[in-house]
């Protein structure tokens, strides 16, 4: 759960909404469903063309990521790959199984798998390598489509706009060229609270995101080899622990 | 068959014309011959300027592989090399000509061509790659007229416009101003359109379809190498999987 | 102390408030509550859903370093591990621990630290090399933060003066008109200022600083690596001297 | 002979003239002495600026190269390299020195005396490197200067409208403030054709023609020491060959 | 003495002064004294924020070099390390130190000292190197200060023009308001004249005269390396003649 993504999204928009009111204006000057249509139909339907559709379909769920990662404690998860070596260096490889169920991170499960049922390492470190790059192309993927459609919401907010005044000048009306105008600006705010609010902050969480996660894979993959090559449980924690800095390293808890 | 794309162009297209309509407005006071003349006939001049001519006219063929395009499942295209290397340890490497004539894709059919005329595996890999090569540069030379296609043509929209302006101004006639700048406005709608409706959005999915086709083409050469030197089906089998990510690999249909 | 940045942060405004004085408007007329709340609040808010709550909170640590910095002078840093190194030379490694106390600089202290606990190299470098890495995460980040508030804040901009354009629009008071486009434009001047004025010049100052201190540190490592290989002292120096350019060599107080 | 370029140029600038003359305007509406003398002057003179006298000189000569280039055809190319190899290892290396008249290429022409006089090999190949690398040193900045014309052209148009503004409002007469106005948007609109029709498209194709002769360079380099170190002219083909994608080598004439 | 940059800023202020006179309005309507002070000043105070006081001091030199640059000439260059070895071979290389007083170039006479002091070869190169990344960032630094500069000339430009005009909008008064607006935009003039006419061209030309130092500074250092090592006068000049193209080493004045 990630407060700060909250209340940012909450701040903007009840800062947007209070200044109408400040500014005595009714509310219902602002809402506008053809404009609504144009800008966030239009910018979708962009993005939409510019990726197969799982990609497209894919968004929604990337949105939550947004609000709802909890982002893996690197200390924690360092404790966890150190507890298991220690497990495997007393008991042997083949006890971590009893282990793998308690577990929830899927990355080490399936590293420590592969491990008991003694596949070669350099076939170990492929694969697990294999799924980081995948992972990387996911979440590269996930942004890139934010990234898109924050450069196509002012594009068809400024499409509006030109429509909305290409209508309005084609029957210039001295009593209702105001609101004619006003209508045709409705388009390019909209274009710019989705790209300013949304698309665009939610691509650069989605980057930061996804470095910490990589990093967590690459110690997890660090870890596991050296589980498999009976590395000393201490070697292995001191290892790790370059991944961490120094002043991190003593209060894990709040560490990142 | 690309759904996403031809629902996106359709969706756009469909969403200006009815903001249009539900505006009230005439369609007709959106046609104009003489700026569409502009602003297409300009951009693809400008972009005619930018590259050889060869290149101008394989932006029309491009424009199909955005909507057609075929994605190969890459589980299917390791099944066929896997089963190429089991045919190969069977009955020699010989044996892989009868079975040229089932296999689609050429560029699997020429690798397979050279290690059955017996051609030395590094100038065998050589060749293939300069194929990857030129396959990149044929695809980055594609998506780059549409990139410089969606930078022109917002670029002629303005000077639309400012020839309409000019126009406009030199005659000031109270009566015809609203129409005469509604005309001027009209070009820089239509490079708008022109840009984020068709060469960004086209831009965007060459790039992505270009690296899984790469990444088709990277496994292939690596496929017909091991097959080459004899490995074992199965280590060939997991050595191209480490290309997939794990969670892939059972239901192999809907890879990619 | 930063004298450059202060001199400028007061001129800039200065500048601009002596230029409304200078245009015969009552400085009244730039002050508008509701405006600030959307284009500050906006862009801090935009800023908040970009990053993590630390990153975020982080930032106003981060001014006070664009002004505050007092860039260590790398001359009298490669002085005293000279002096550390001459010490271990002639009373051994441990002789060092008493020393400590009177460095200030907590990077020599942690690597000086670590050499007299008898820490192998390797480990040390690693060790040093990840809190180098950590720094300049860590001052990345910081100056994305600003980065991105500079580019959020002209976008809020925008959005302000769109929504005041709207308002006004929608009631056309020919006696008003003027006043509440004035007001519509504050926010765009608003966004400007905050950009060009703060955001921009800190993050293009932050990038500055941390190419000097991250120099500062690597120097620092390998100071310390060649003092716990027990380098002779005056190699050490010729050494780290290579990272002044030798016109700097001499007057060495105000190098850097 | 570059049809392509030609004809793009003649279709943009009739494109814009024939939309002058359907929009019903007098075609000296749109020449103005003093705005062509802003934009083409002020960004030829910004360009004078930026470079060495020698290098804006060159410009002249560049647009020479964007509609004359005869693309070296690389089949031919390869072919001729190969029989170069025949004679050499017929009759000797000596024997090449006959066929230097023949030659057009003063590329090849150079790599061939070179061997003729027995220089060195590591000698051979750091000379033609330095070669590569100057073409490609001059093609860059070719190109630059196009680029930064490109990017000043609309600038200058920017100040020429700014000042046709100023000029205009500074004597406000509501019979000519439209012809003023019109005069000031004709920089603008010389700005957006500069760039739009000229200078971008130029650099762009520029930087595709270098991108062909570097490579026609680099094969001729591979080529030249393979003859010196007297290998098989079927091999020499076969290795320059990886240079053409294999659609390309049997009808060798159109290929590029 | 560089005539291309001189005559490229007077030609500029030329044509913008002409195209005044031209147009029929008084000089005196394009000078406002409150205008220049938010331009220019704030443009400065903000590239003072962005950099240490010593990098902001050192620009005004800087400007000095765009003028008065004068290009070492390359084969000049190699000429005098040429001949500098013929007396190392010839007098051994303490011969050398009777010829340090007619070399003009310090970095040559800095090398020659520390050959002749006999130095060890790697210290040599590491303290040369050293200083060439050293005039590296130097450069580097130089150019960022008119890069920034040439970024935050148009945005002071716009800030003016929106104070302008919020001033303007406060008081409306038909008499007065196109004279109002016509000072608003002289600030967004001198930001357009100021980045396009010194700020870009004098970034862009100081990039392009540290490309040529390093260059000649690239092959001082592998000269002195050679005269120290006692190579051959004439293999020192073959190898860094590969550094000069063929085309330029006959004809060795005019060089680049």
């Amino acid at each position: 759960m990630d407060i700060a993504s909250i209340i940012g999204v909450i701040l903007a928009l009840g800062l947007i909404v209070s200044a109408i009111v400040l500014g005595g204006a009714s509310f219902g000057a602002f809402i506008d469903a053809p404009s609504m249509m144009v800008v966030v139909g239009g910018a979708l339907a962009a993005v939409m063309i510019s990726f197969p559709l799982k990609n497209f379909l894919g968004m929604f769920g990337t949105v939550k990521n947004v609000f709802l990662n909890k982002s893996e404690s690197i200390p924690e998860l360092i404790e966890t790959i150190v507890s298991l070596a220690e497990t495997a260096r007393r008991d042997g490889l083949l006890a971590l199984e009893n282990r793998v169920g308690d577990i929830e991170n899927p990355f080490i499960v399936m590293g420590i798998q592969m491990a008991v049922d003694g596949t070669r390492p350099e076939v170990i470190e492929d694969i697990m390598r294999t799924e980081v790059d995948a992972v990387a192309t996911r979440h590269r993927n996930g942004k890139s489509v934010f990234d898109q459609l924050g450069r196509f919401a002012p594009a068809f907010g400024m499409i509006g706009t030109l429509m909305g005044l290409i209508i309005m000048l084609g029957d210039m009306d001295p009593e209702t060229i105001g609101k004619g105008m006003a209508v045709a600006l409705i388009t390019t705010l909209y274009g710019a609270i989705l790209a300013n609010v949304f698309c665009l902050p939610f691509a650069e969480k989605l980057s930061f995101l996804s470095k910490q996660e990589l990093l967590a894979m690459e110690i997890t993959v660090r870890g596991i080899m050296a589980i498999q090559s009976g590395d000393n449980p201490r070697v292995i924690e001191q290892k790790l622990n370059t991944f961490v800095p120094p002043r991190l390293r003593a209060g894990a808890q709040e560490a990142a």
